[in-house]
């Protein structure tokens, strides 16, 4: 099944059920307006929603209209969660080499996870629009979970049965502002302004043979300043799946519905598909050249994520963003 | 005004306005019928609820009924972000000073903040449930200040006019789990668990003179296992204010409205007035005796916090948990 919000000026924006081929849509039962009020109902809702998908692809469904992607919000604007990792482990080893750091020991223990901000998921096509250039405007391509109620203490087998979409993540960093952060400890606050989410959000059944049940295979294409910047596969080079990243969290807590779970920056250990940040790509350059050439996103720059079937099928919808200047 | 969340078994709750003597109360107009719902239209249903306020406290409202504090829940159950400070210096210094640590050195610079778990309130007389006592239960007793909209790069003088309540928080923290995360730099993740809100929030003008427009005034009192154990100023010893810590993240990002911020655990450099935790009470145990020898809460111990106004009068209600063992 896959789901949308529309933009109706609203602070949640209206939940929509969207057709396979994202022709046409319909809007959910007015029970469920909105995708947090799905997702916090979800089991009596749930196949209400697959009806009336099914209905949308036999071209059957009542006051079923034309999808106009660009009406389209993030499907989830706010959220009361979201947990990010740096669980591709080449991400982590390229950043903390081109600084002359080694990976940390216990980087296998437990993934790295720390909670970030969950408000203001910008849609698919807004501009980044950020106050200053120096702050070091960077990107970070990555595919999300979005949870139900997750109870306290599940297992990570047990953990991935409670994901209900998945959705493409743009998490826009500053990276100027990481060091500092980073060195008090206390994990990333100014250095993570609002991140940008696709506009389609598609339940693991939909994704068929690309959800093995731990991770969302497929290819995360990436264009930066119009040119081909990355198309890396989304599965491998994982040491942590979805489930180990909610179970590691839910040692302590449960999780409201709309938790939004990253695995944080794809990356792979091929260096020859590029990089899911230009932070990253950066830190290549350092370790092979000595010298970082790409520069960081500036006002005015483009950028495109779209993550791709082996047919070439666009899963999420893609994010196109362009960098402006907050005034 | 005076407001609070009636725990009618729905995620939200519904919000209640409670008159100034704790005696009656009545729910909110129906387009209001949570807290977020009301926070999210302040500017609309401040004045409907202000003047609820005043017929409640002249015995005119129509549909008032008894307060029953024991049916309360968290004024705000869930919540978009909730940003916590390590603002009270002297909490810093000495738990710093017990483990052989100074102060960092940018400790004046900026407010030192996590983004914390937003999710899971208690009720102020909910069991504190966890798993396992040798992760080490803690308490930390603060003063939350809860937001509207923030705009993104508001200054600290501006920033206290978007503080719409004030509530009472107990920050509940696993001790032994800190250590390895803080070493992270993640910030605190597992180490937090659900915390818990004081049954009643209060508007900033309610408060009188005990808020001064930057710290909120009075004796945050605390009591463990049934025994008084501090008595703290909560609106001194703290170089940073509400204002300098939602400007500090609001750098980089605007606020979603409920977000809510804590200055830390309240401390006092008068070391005789005791700890807002148990954790710096056994830190100022280490640093005067080489021992610490308060012990952390165990299943079956009891917590009370209140702040009282210097006429010994209750602002936000109490919050009184007991400890036990998640089953």
């Amino acid at each position: 099944m896959k789901l949308a919000t529309l933009n109706d000026g609203s602070r949640d924006g209206r939940l929509l059920v969207v057709s396979r081929d994202l022709g046409t849509a319909v809007s959910a039962p007015k029970d469920y307006p909105t995708m947090q009020a799905a997702l916090d109902n979800w089991a009596e809702c749930e196949p209400e929603l697959q009806k009336l998908y099914g209905q949308l692809n036999d071209n059957t469904a009542a006051d079923a209209f034309e999808l106009k992607i660009e009406q389209l919000a993030a499907p989830l604007r706010r959220s009361y969660q979201y947990l990010d990792g740096a669980c591709y482990i080449s991400h982590i080893q390229r950043n903390r080499q081109a600084r002359g750091d080694s990976l940390p020991d216990d980087i296998l223990d437990a993934p790295l996870v720390y909670q970030g901000i969950s408000h203001g998921y910008m849609s698919w096509n807004d501009p980044i629009k950020l106050p200053r250039e120096e702050d070091g405007i960077d990107f970070e391509a990555e595919i999300a979970a979005v949870t139900g109620d997750v109870p306290i203490g599940v297992s990570p087998e047990e953990a991935v049965d409670y994901i209900r979409l998945f959705v493409l993540l743009q998490d826009t960093s500053l990276r100027a502002l990481v060091p500092p952060e980073l060195k008090r400890t206390f994990g990333f606050l100014t250095s993570k302004p609002c991140s940008a989410l696709g506009p389609i959000a598609v339940t693991p059944d939909e994704l068929g043979n690309l959800w093995d049940g731990k991770m969302v295979h497929g290819k995360m294409n990436v264009w930066v300043r119009g040119k081909k910047f990355a198309e890396i596969e989304s599965g491998i080079d994982s040491p942590f799946h979805y489930g180990d990243m909610i179970a590691h969290v839910a040692i302590t807590r449960p999780f409201e519905p709309g938790t939004i779970v990253g695995l944080g920056t794809v990356s792979n250990e091929d260096d020859s598909v590029g990089c899911g940040c230009i932070g990253e790509q950066r830190a290549m350059e350092i370790i092979k050249t000595g010298e970082a050439k790409t520069p960081l996103l500036r006002f005015g720059d483009s950028l495109r994520i779209e993550h791709l079937d082996y047919e070439g099928n666009s899963i999420f919808g893609p994010i196109e963003q362009k960098v402006s200047q907050l005034q």
